[in-house]
């Protein structure tokens, strides 16, 4: 049989729509997968989403509006409605990948069709007592970095991000770039260290995520001229403002899981200067897409050689290791491994 | 097969110990409903609840401790692996009582085992999303009042308590007393109100639940003479609390679920007054055991007339509705019900 002929059931979160309008990255990765699955002709792709989802593939959802889109729901009544109903209908599926944190784990044992779990973070360690429990079923992550060292991973996957509106360039622009989640983890005030003692123009872009945070580090050192804050971008905003960008700094203060900015910026050509942890050094090619540091100085130090950087190179990583298609082929592969260990199951022991 | 040889799973939350050492109004309840039914000759009960609950039941555990007693665990972990482990073993009872809000009933579609649920209360409107999917098992209500008209209710059965320092009294004693969860909801100003107007002292117990509302409206009327606060009260303080009490005070704002403190304080023998909200009509014969009021001025009023009240109707009345042996004889007719109704659907029709 076709392997692009089973029933995949693509399980996404319902805090917001599939894809979501702006933020959401649990459910623009699910809507990535589902999409690029449907793309490379697997033909029995069913998303499980909020109701007013967008998808090429099947769409089956019991939830209207993700719950950070419509506060009158209680977010736990929805995730645990969703998942049910899903899973629920496991017996119509070869193959369930949730891309939806712990909870559908502890409905596992109740179901006969297999699960792929993407492990797409461990928000505290306390979320390991669930999936310690559940050690005989299947798990990928999402960078080698970003592994369990007690759970039984298929393989690491890499997030892939769509290309459109991530315009190569081959010219640099001269200004520091940083932009994402505006928080400690992102090191967004080391981002300012970096600009001031290198004497470039900063600015920064993305959501506020902690507000005490940018009130007492951020805010104090933004000036509209060498130090600018233009609030979140969406992806048209994103494009322009990777073109005004000589580099990206990126010294996330704690490891990275994947991080996507990094991809994103590679892909418009742009080098990053990331601090040398978690899966950083597996997204930049060090001395080669980028650099990775591990101080404020050697940032400064490093950002005095980005002509060193091939910025073809940049895009080129990305298109060979963090497209869509990429992550898809990833899964693939994965699927046909859990679909060999279930036929092996199956098999009568001699 | 005689009924008491059933096997009946009650599962409690793992928000705290089962029974609580203090706070824990359903532990408390699925603990008195383990005990009961084991003293009442029961056979097969297993409690499921945190590992160090004590019970006469067999107990079995997952969750070492209380999440509220540990902050260390993320409440969903624990609730979800509690449930589910539970849950994964309901071939081995015949009957599962849960006592743990909506959740366990989204794991219900996978297992063959009748649950009986009862229902402590909607904390919000958005938890009918889940009860309004499950319309076909069973539900038991804490009172006639607090019903959701489009639930099929077996029974309300109502929470009984533990007498055993609840010591009845003859002679009343001076004061007007108000006690329970300091909260808005409770009505704790109105009971200063009605005391002021009344010109007889009032001793206010309890655990501040709203530090604002007590900061706001109690405590700038505290004095330590006339209107005296002394904090949350175990079994004993309650115990020669009540001795105090001419009356107990419980002019709620919201309607009341059940009403614990007003079956507590008619045990000792104290009538009360409560506004006519929800559930204090099933709780106190008007009239007999207090007065049901609708403003601070009958109560006021219905104060002046406490006399008439015959304390020894008040103990009665709890003596022969609402004690953990009356609890337990109401939901052993509610098993007995589901036992028939099961047996029905595995007969085959003709």
């Amino acid at each position: 049989m076709d392997i692009k002929n089973k029933r995949i059931a693509i399980l996404a979160p319902v805090a917001w729509r599939t894809p979501p309008r702006a933020y959401g990255a649990w459910e623009t990765v699910a809507g990535n997968i589902t999409e690029g699955l449907v793309a490379r002709g697997w033909k029995n792709v069913t998303l499980f989403a909020t109701k007013e989802s967008i998808t090429n593939a099947k769409l089956v959802g019991f939830v209207e509006r993700g719950y950070e889109e419509d506060k009158t729901q209680i977010p736990l009544v929805s995730t645990c409605l969703h998942i049910s109903k899903c899973l629920q209908r496991a017996d119509e599926f070869d193959l369930i990948h949730s891309n939806f944190d712990y909870l559908p784990l502890t409905y596992l044992p109740f179901i006969k069709t297999p699960m792929l779990t993407t492990i797409h973070g461990f928000s505290d360690p306390d979320i390991l007592r669930v999936y310690h429990d559940h050690k005989d079923t299947y798990y990928a992550s999402i960078s080698d970095s970003d592994r369990d060292p007690d759970l039984p991973y298929l393989a690491t996957v890499y997030n892939g991000i769509d290309l459109s509106n991530l315009t190569f360039r081959e010219t640099p622009g001269d200004k520091l770039v940083h932009y994402g989640r505006i928080h400690l983890d992102k090191g967004t005030h080391l981002a300012i260290e970096v600009a001031k003692k290198c004497g470039r123009d900063l600015i920064i872009a993305g959501i506020i995520q902690d507000q005490e945070y940018f009130d007492k580090l951020i805010k104090p050192h933004i000036n509209d001229t060498s130090i600018k804050f233009i609030g979140p971008v969406d992806p048209v905003q994103r494009n322009a403002l990777l073109k005004e960008a000589y580099a990206v700094i990126h010294l996330n203060t704690i490891p990275e899981r994947f991080g996507l900015v990094m991809a994103e910026s590679m892909a418009a050509g742009v080098p990053v200067i990331a601090m040398d942890l978690g899966s950083c050094r597996e997204v930049i090619a060090d001395g080669q897409t980028g650099y990775l540091v591990n101080s404020v100085d050697e940032a400064v130090e490093r950002v005095g050689k980005i002509e060193r950087i091939e910025r073809k190179k940049c895009r080129q990583r990305v298109e060979e290791n963090f497209t869509i298609d990429c992550m898809v082929e990833g899964y693939e592969k994965v699927y046909e491994e859990i679909f060999r260990k279930e036929a092996q199951k199956k098999r009568p022991s001699k």
